[in-house]
């Protein structure tokens, strides 16, 4: 999968939520939940569609606040790949 | 809970394996695993623990490799809580 021209990136993001990018090759996200244990649950259930695609985000856990973080290693940048999955992780947010 | 000195601290860490202090008030470690989905069950037995305990560490999850970070926000440092939760961290992970 190739790599997107980031004017291509940023038109998709205009869609979403929330999703920034991030030197030029990560997709970055917040989420803010009421607790931590919900914070927990949320990232329980992106770690199962991440293993489900073989496509990791990088995780981070501050009590309430998670941060999720992608990229395309093999591509150097964003892929269409890392935009679908970011509606997928949004929707697993919305469905808690 | 009182925040202990940094070389009360320092003469307890020789006793550990990895953990670091980082800005004279975290203390650090990353933990490495054989695969992405060992990583996140090693996130869920801490995330228990420390939610019986309410006391939370920094979380951050790069694959197969999980960093934790722990301070004591209303003591302003590290506290005996603090060294105490860190040697249960490592209990959990010796457990896998």
């Amino acid at each position: 999968m190739e790599k997107l021209a980031l004017e291509e990136v940023e038109s998709s993001l205009q869609h979403l939520d929330g999703w920034e990018i991030s030197n030029g090759k990560w997709l970055i996200k917040k989420y803010r939940f009421k607790s931590f244990m919900e914070s927990i649950r949320f990232v329980d259930r992106i770690a199962e569609l991440s293993e489900q695609e073989n496509h990791h985000p990088f995780i981070s856990i501050d009590y309430v606040l998670v941060t999720l973080k992608l990229t395309s290693w093999q591509a150097g940048g964003i892929t269409a790949l890392d935009l679908e999955l970011i509606q997928r992780y949004d929707a697993l947010f919305t469905k808690k």
